[in-house]
């Protein structure tokens, strides 16, 4: 019925074999990244092969020297990639066999690429959130190390983009250090159900030719076996969870590239980005652009972009494999090197940015301190809803005088309530202000110190 | 310049409160449900004042009992909302003066809406994380009861949706068990991050008042307390991670509704939902359709979608609190309602659920077990790698000849390879095929009681 | 085998109705607000029954009046919910059975839930299209006629949040005003893809009883009808197509709202809002707060969480009406009350917004001229990428000698270049500098008015 | 204060330049696919220059010249990147300087990359727009082609999964061919958006030397200009359309792949993939995968990945470029690519599928004409709800006397009701039942042959 090219109607010319199918059915491209994974996983698959009495130990022997060889054609750059090598398991296999012949059809048995990936791909992710992990902690120390070095620096904290109250410019880095901490946590959170070896799930239902699995995990170093097959080869929880923590982490990293490309605007002019962290116009002679920053904060959308594909595409799939879970490994790869990259731009920018103390300081106003009055009349006794009041009425009074509220005279504040007292004058003092803030976790310099604290105990206790 | 009514130019009618703002801005309509944490953190709260000396003992305990009132109102259904109630801290202080009068006033000394808000929503997911964590617990529980149940019905398993192995059928339920008990353990670990104290940390500089943050944090019984105020009061990753887990615990729900609903149709015929989970037609009087299962995998998108909205929301914030934070209630509530009902209606599903053992017999057809013939081959000493090609060979003279594939005889078999002898008939037995699968985490009936095991200590060790 | 209540393992209780999944399953607690539409698309429908034979004029009558009672008992708020009214369909045909009886029975002739439901709901989105479109236009006039009143105002124009060129404040108004005008484009594409009757073809298969199509076009005012009963029933994409014109004008408005957030810190004070959308600060008595511009920003979040969500509920769903598509009606009706809101409370804003002119212009300076200052050189013939240098090499004069851009002298420029003469001065004039960007789309006062002339001729276009 | 390398506190080291920032900064590796519309850009642009007196005609044409001498060293793959290459227009305008000199140096003159890049942007879009429509019409057109050929063909009609209604075959593939025509008007759309010239936007301001921009939109045949400079260079509408337009036609193409997948298992058998879009397993031998049709399906998730991932980008960025915006390129290179393939593909697919046409016959069944069975007590005169009643207890009869519906003797049925008469027996003919369907949309022969006229006629006024 159909004519010699499988054609029935219309369309474009299609033979026994669509070239755009290949294309598109191939992983090649992006999956050779797995070759030393998978290298590695086949040297452990063929020593539990041994032990199950499937290899003789010659043969045993004859593959492990020819996976080795194998890898060393990839490492020197010198691996040929066949027009049939559609994924990175069929490559190694074609090329051990034209090493070491037929012994090399003994290696698969019992095993099946639906395992065999997703163990390239556990054994991949581990080493990079191993890689990640430090670079997460490079960052964290460099602010803490910046918080320390920085802390009697005073600038305004800000809520809505208000100025709020005094702080110190030490307690905003805390402030990304300790969310990033919460990311590094995470991390390690992932990279433990990463650990976890599926090798010798088969296809669907298992091996069936007495397989060591625990074998398997020790050679492979896993923390654990997973329990059932059907859900070992078809399960991506881990590379969703990896994408997941990257998107939270960049939406962390994204707001402190925010408040940095505002910071770094002519209007704040707290900061200075190093030149080698910003970039020049095409047009405009003057400019001095954030680039890094505006990366950084791009980045946020493109890493949470591969999350949400990714839970799409496992919505509603039939159990075990589908072919739809090759959409697994770009997403890992791409979401890596970009971690990558942006922890390593932003662990460069924070230990090159200057500050410019005199404008911070500058920027504080005895308004910001309108809080601190309200406390002043709590202390000698006005319940804190009254003394909030009376403070606004000072900040009203000192607006509608136009003068700044620390210029108010004790008589006018006195017009207010007669709970103000000479000694209101401590109140407008900056530092004095930022002390007060002396229970953990506040902005006061000895809370300060109890932060770089804990965060440095937490690095210390996640990298044992 | 202005007229009176403040509008400048064109647009509607704006006088100095525009209603459509006001409602806008509110959070009361839903924020409301966190009356009972509210008035928790709130005695908690002025504890720590008293014991700053900022309330003296008396006025505690006037705070305390006005505040049980107020907690009575609202559980007795007559607490009654003021048109300026904007949310449920404004309502409950509100109410508290009118009980107590003045000394009302000084229950929010030091505390800041951003950090009441925060501990409040803290403390209502504490409770919902524990809550979901039995519905789960109680789900796969029963899942195991049931696989343990039916643990000799055999039936194909598919990968691509094309039969590929038999499998026993609690290999099948345990597959989605399983995977339940990763959400089962994310969850405990979103909740560890949900346990940590906000209070004490103002709007943004912390606490100046002395109030001691260790009693607030164990007057709550919180597992600690936050680090910094800047993060603690506009840091959202515990409702990120939480509407994030709930995205991947559906995704597994999704899979497992798709499945069920797939053995469902005529063509499987594998499994009927009971009449409590399925609908009819209005137009159609033969039809009945399992609604619940198709609601359940919709649910996936519902959730997720929450998920993305937040991450879109927070993504480049500047840092502390912006009223961009107010996005996260109306998510978190959705999604707790909707992972209630999900959970307790797969439960549903899966304790009424008839399964048809015949017809999941026989849908078992000979071709399945190709993989056995290869495995065959195998432990006669050929490379797997031809073992798989002469069992295709096989698979393509049976199609051929039109019988099924062990309709092949000897003579004919013995044409593909010398190695099959008379004993091949025992390939054929499908019982005899799935205990093959004994490896951990296989198929066979010994696996299956690891698994249950392995489960079963799992789920013990997360309730501890 | 099963008990009497049908549970068969573990689990909670299930007897033979749950009520659990009945909530579940029920849609009347949002759907009910298709009440009007609902019975619009009914009356529509007895009159097709009547042209074609299946119902009496006298029955066609009863059935009319009928409806209009039940529509007036929704009307006045006297309309009675059943428990078992489980969608607002059922509920009116339950009612009008009250009302007329068994005549009733006949209006559902040919008609199923899935052609009922869509028609109902292109109903509803139609309607509120139109309304989403008059209130976009009136903030796009508000902003033009902002524009055209304020056209001689002066401030930086900001590229990466640094100072780059002086423009007209009328053009940043435009710049998001023309964004705007795209959404109105794109919101009449999505109402005349809405605009398409279903009604017709029944649960999958059609309408087998000659009912007239056409007339039930006639009659509800549809632009075209449906091709094909399958799709019609079950397709979704004038709902996702909602979701996301509202998600991609949201962007707009969230870069707005962040531009005039920016423009009204402390350290910009370009702008101030109208307090009718500021809000205090329950603890810093001197804080007035965006809310409104940041819960517009926000909104975007969540409005694009619902268009994920609901691409994600369509992903990979087999043909036809599955329940999965009542995800549908809660996320278009909550996107419809945010846009609402939004764009009211934008209005509002805009229209109330004060501007602090002096501030805007001392935000110049001189360095913001320096690609003037290169365009200086081109005009005297030199190379633009010459005279880029040549102009970055004054930058860097001026900042080595620590004077503005416009201070360095005649004799010091021509070290740079011969070609700088006497007048090099004009090039210091802010608004000569503005005035030369008067190619179409620059901020040149002539293009300014060219903008509004065609902003308001799209409108005038798109009202028609 | 800082030391020579610009290190100031811990992290790695950072000299004046970060390879790690110019890898992370670059865009040459991807945006270089825009060669050939930069050149073509800076050619019309040039001829701008010339117009407006800023190039004497010899210099324009040595520098229309020595562009198509650098489009050459693309086209013949010899052109050779420098390492400063940081982007298309940089490297496309350095070869232009080796090839012509100075001259070169005038050709940016007024012109921003911010300009440029968009408008490059826009012609690669506007091309590739016209590629996917015509890949779109041919898939479109091999549906209708099948559809036609095919029209005699039965098979049952699924709702909710479940078997509904006998329909026709083309019925069904049209149901998905006028999908796909809401995708084809949808993208029409889109590239008129595409199709709007931002050249002589500059960086911000517009562009000061007199450029008409009237003369650069004919050069480059754009259908209009764009109206506000600020907007022109920063908008990413007609990306973020562009993204979701896939977004949305992937979602009909998963559900598509979807049905195909059902229909093609085992248990279906309705059809067969043709070889070329099928492929094997490594491990069981008598495996044939659909893995084309889960491709198509997964892809939908990928696709709105990136639609989501720029949202989030745009969300929230101040006005005007920032470098955020560069994160646009890479997600519509890869869409354009996924797209191309996929609809390659689902043509072959639908044009080489085999339909066993038996199989669909002999799952058909008496029950799916339970609503005829209703219909005809209907055209008796009995009001629907009452003759769904009766057809509903006619199933119950049939079920319990485990006979087929049409197996109830005339007796029986006149049990249920006395208007049951011999011709009775009519309804059980699924050709029959189908014919009644005649309303236009449904699925007699009659609507299928107007449903392939009008998407004719569609596709014929789409390509005008």
């Amino acid at each position: 019925m159909a004519s010699e090219s499988g054609k029935l109607w219309g369309g474009r010319f299609v033979g026994a074999v669509d070239p755009i199918m290949e294309k598109f059915n191939a992983s090649i491209t992006y999956d050779r990244q797995l070759w030393e994974v998978d290298i590695q996983g086949s040297k452990a698959y063929s020593r539990g092969l041994e032990k199950a009495g499937l290899l003789t130990t010659a043969e045993m022997d004859q593959i492990l020297h020819g996976l080795d060889k194998v890898a060393e054609e990839w490492a020197q750059g010198t691996f040929k990639l066949n027009p049939n090598d559609e994924d990175i398991h069929t490559a190694n296999e074609r090329r051990l066999k034209e090493l070491i012949g037929e012994t090399a059809g003994k290696l698969h048995t019992g095993r099946s690429r639906n395992d065999q990936v997703v163990t390239d791909l556990r054994l991949w992710m581990r080493q990079t959130c191993s890689t990640l992990s430090n670079l997460l902690w490079e960052l964290i120390r460099t602010m803490v190390d910046r918080a320390e070095a920085e802390c009697d620096v005073l600038f305004p904290g800000y809520t809505h983009l208000q100025r709020a109250q005094p702080i110190l410019w030490s307690h905003w880095i805390l402030s990304h250090a300790v969310a990033l901490t919460r990311d590094s946590e995470r991390l390690l959170e992932v990279r433990k159900r990463i650990d976890v070896l599926p090798l010798g799930s088969g296809a669907i239902a298992g091996n069936p030719l007495g397989v060591d699995r625990e074998l398997l995990r020790a050679e492979l170093s896993f923390r654990a076996i997973t329990l059932n097959s059907m859900d070992a080869t078809s399960e991506r929880d881990f590379v969703a969870e990896f994408l997941f923590w990257a998107s939270l982490c960049m939406t962390h990293l994204s707001r402190m590239a925010e408040d940095l490309i505002l910071y770094g605007t002519k209007e704040f002019s707290f900061v200075q980005l190093s030149d080698a962290y910003s970039t020049g116009s095409s047009l405009m002679p003057q400019k001095k652009n954030p680039d890094s920053l505006e990366l950084i904060r791009s980045k946020a959308g493109r890493v949470f972009g591969r999350c949400a594909g990714l839970l799409m595409t496992l919505k509603g799939l039939p159990s075990t494999y589908n072919k739809d879970l090759q959409e697994d490994k770009e997403a890992v790869f791409e979401v890596s090197d970009t971690m990558t990259a942006v922890l390593q731009v932003a662990t460069g920018v924070i230990s090159t940015l200057q500050i410019h103390r005199e404008n911070m300081g500058q920027a504080l106003s005895p308004d910001m301190l309108a809080t601190d009055l309200a406390y002043y009349l709590v202390r000698k006794g006005m319940p804190f809803r009254q003394a909030h009041e009376a403070s606004g009425k000072a900040v009203f009074m000192a607006e509608t005088k136009e003068v700044a509220l620390n210029q108010l005279s004790l008589q006018e504040l006195q017009t207010i309530s007669p709970l103000f007292l000479s000694d209101v004058n401590r109140v407008w003092d900056y530092r004095h202000s930022v002390e007060q803030y002396g229970a953990l976790g506040g902005t006061a310099r000895s809370s300060i110190d109890w932060q770089i604290c804990q965060v440095r105990a937490l690095l210390r206790a996640q990298q044992a």
